[in-house]
């Protein structure tokens, strides 16, 4: 157990990063950019303007720049709970039995208990300082509307998060702590918009979807002077907010000697894999290392590994620009079965453009192996997973498995996002053995596909 | 914003503790012994290794050695979330708009979600040391429980948590964590002991007291080979361990130069702030240096404020020894009102005698009060704080509010103990207004001290 390694490769905070790492201005071909619905045109920055702080609709469209600096503002809060640790999994190691040397990057230390905070607190930033009285949103599993309510809290600019109904009324909890960081959380689809009136006279007793979820927040943006709208992951800007994440591993790897040999993230829009993926792909852009990267995603939701890479809609509802993306197709909804969040339908652009390229692996994993790997690192490592993150986890512990069969000491590295506090309804099913897997057949993926737009 | 001083004052892997701190050692007036309730005489280590590991009952009786070192093992489990951050609250100093410095010292960036994972990784390694196959102990709240889970899935040792039945039920989710990290986790009462099925019987239907679940563990690990109980708090090998906290932050403040002027714990039992003042309190026995101590604790629960100094039994059940402390007597149960821990009925030993020699204030907050400064708190520092460690979060921020109108730049430290994740049941009722406070009347008190042993 003993080593000249720490457990935790720590960074000092003035070791934390000046900017943001902008991976598209490495790429020779970028990703394609978003389109107009109706013209099929790219949207241009006054289009996205309406609906995003301009700021951000610049770094949206921003292909070109390869650091944006992090305003003075946004270090401030990231010194609160950044630099995040880099740990040495050495209990994992030597449970496993493995001679490889496994790293985590641990993004669950702060009180929203993911790393979707990277980029909330940087959109609320921008919102507060732009004059805006609020933003909009909507959140699923409840991760990405916790960190929103923790950053507009701190901005001290309106929340409005629309949860989606099943979701607000199975977690209480989640939606108390957004409360009790000051947002308001409505369970949509709700009276407050068009959109939400709509469907419950089309559908009462409905309890929602995302899709439905993303439609009212936008509405309730634009309709509003002084709301614009957010979202936690998929479009580029989260991206390069969440390139905190890679640039810090990146530090401290080098502060320590470590070279990576496979770096592995969880991916459901991208946000987290993007971030911590980005500075080594420029690395491997610029002709200077080589690496492989590992996306893994559910087996209910495989965006990558059965999806179609196409022009599609971000969202259900058919209100937002289109994406060239690896897609099921916007109509696609993760079976009732599927407990944990990476249930987009579609995945980030700039991730699908690399993965088309052949710069990624990506592998789909069930979720009962999931789970039974998150027990594992649990009892080993002391951290509760969130079964997001578990999907990273699986896997970088088959590689080690690998390396224990074939004698081969490799630098393992893997995003560990969250924690699970909010899901042990999730680990209550798997401890009690009534988990179960449902992966979609190919007709049911072709029936969604068969929807893209023309 | 910008300072001088990070935001987080940390260590270093190789500034931790290499021993703890035994404060009885330099205590002038030791605190009275442990006696047999039968004989009244002092426990001998004989008896008292019968129902606790041995290394763990001569810590419990040693009171001359100042340092006890810190087996390698434990320093190894420590390194895994240790040493934990000492924060400058430069947000909610801002906040408050206080000239003040306040400092806390964050125990809750561990799974377990708070300090008591100092003492349980410990009792856990003498307990595997020992060849014991698992420990025994009750849980309420059910922090404890689930840091002696992750413990013990560490050392592989069997760990069999009897938890109150209302929380067994009210709080699954706690429940599943344990379990995840392979704890058999019984309501109790249960018809797994003699006490339990006594109880059933009695009263069947019942949901359970901690009482009752001390009296099912203690059975459990004493009628069984291999087994021996173990308890989170106000024991003095448990202030021992929890030193580890206060040997943290005196090093963290040496290190950056700051001199403590007040230093402020939430108390239940006292582990939480017998760990962090003690190293101070030995500079204080010493003559070295000055400072003030504040015990925080429940109105619904006031021990040390309301109660005698007193021998009395430590369990409800009235089968442990009798300690001498400030106790409300061993039949006060706090009002169905009261939300957060701190509910035990006594004061650690050692606390009790510093506070009779007049070396330590305490006062007592209400629940809702304690909410209040609780969301202050997480709007302004980004952490969502357990109800218990709420309670120092009060009177810190009464403190810095007295050198806002005083204008004195005081150093302020305070322990925040643990997050309130599995606690927003209780922010729910905050957030709702639904949150009332319950006060004991003087004659409710006077009944259950009627009942002290003579």
């Amino acid at each position: 157990m003993k080593s000249e390694m720490p457990y935790k490769l720590m960074l000092t905070e003035n070791e934390l990063p000046n900017s943001w790492y902008n991976v598209r201005a490495d790429m020779a071909k970028k990703p394609a950019p978003l389109l107009d619905p109706a013209t099929k045109k790219p949207v241009t920055l006054e289009q996205l303007s309406q609906v995003f702080c301009t700021e951000l609709a610049k770094q949206e469209l921003n292909d070109t720049d390869r650091f944006i600096e992090i305003p003075e503002e946004i270090r401030a809060f990231y010194r609160m709970y950044r630099p995040a640790p880099l740990v040495r999994a050495y209990c994992l190691e030597k449970a496993l039995g493995t001679p490889a040397h496994i790293f985590y990057k641990f993004e669950g230390n702060n009180t929203s208990g993911s790393h979707k905070l990277n980029s909330a607190i940087a959109q609320a930033y921008y919102a507060a300082k732009q004059g805006q009285k609020g933003v909009t949103t909507e959140t699923g599993a409840g991760q990405w509307g916790t960190a929103l309510s923790m950053a507009c809290g701190y901005f001290h600019i309106d929340c409005d998060v629309f949860m989606v109904k099943c979701s607000y009324e199975q977690k209480p909890f989640r939606r108390e702590v957004m409360r009790t960081f000051g947002a308001n959380v409505i369970p949509s689809p709700s009276m407050t918009t068009h959109a939400g009136r709509e469907i419950l006279e089309r559908f009462p007793g409905t309890t929602g979807s995302l899709g439905c979820a993303i439609s009212e927040a936008v509405e309730s943006a634009v309709s509003r002077p002084g709301y614009r709208y957010v979202l936690g992951s998929v479009l580029s800007q989260v991206l390069l907010h969440q390139s905190v994440i890679g640039l810090e591993t990146q530090a401290a790897l080098k502060k320590y000697g470590v070279k990576a040999d496979v770096i592995i993230g969880c991916a459901g829009g991208g946000s987290n894999l993007g971030g911590l993926i980005s500075p080594f792909m420029g690395e491997v852009l610029r002709g200077e290392a080589e690496y492989r990267f590992i996306a893994v995603e559910p087996a209910s939701c495989p965006s990558l590994t059965r999806g179609t890479y196409a022009y599609d809609f971000c969202d259900t509802g058919k209100v937002c620009p289109l994406a060239k993306m690896y897609t099921l197709g916007c109509g696609f909804i993760p079976n009732a079965d599927h407990v944990g969040g990476l249930r987009y339908h579609g995945m980030s652009s700039i991730l699908s453009e690399l993965y088309d390229q052949g710069r990624i692996e990506a592998r789909s994993v069930r979720q009962t192996e999931v789970f039974q790997a998150a027990k594992e690192f649990a009892q080993a490592e002391g951290i509760l997973p969130a079964p997001e993150s578990s999907h990273a986890i699986k896997i970088a512990m088959d590689e080690a498995r690998r390396c224990r069969e074939s004698g081969e000491v490799r630098n393992i590295v893997f995003g560990l996002t969250g924690t699970g506090y909010f899901d042990m309804m999730a680990y209550q099913r798997f401890n009690d053995g009534l988990m179960t897997d449902y992966i979609p057949s190919d007709a049911e993926i072709a029936r969604s596909l068969a929807d893209l737009p023309r």
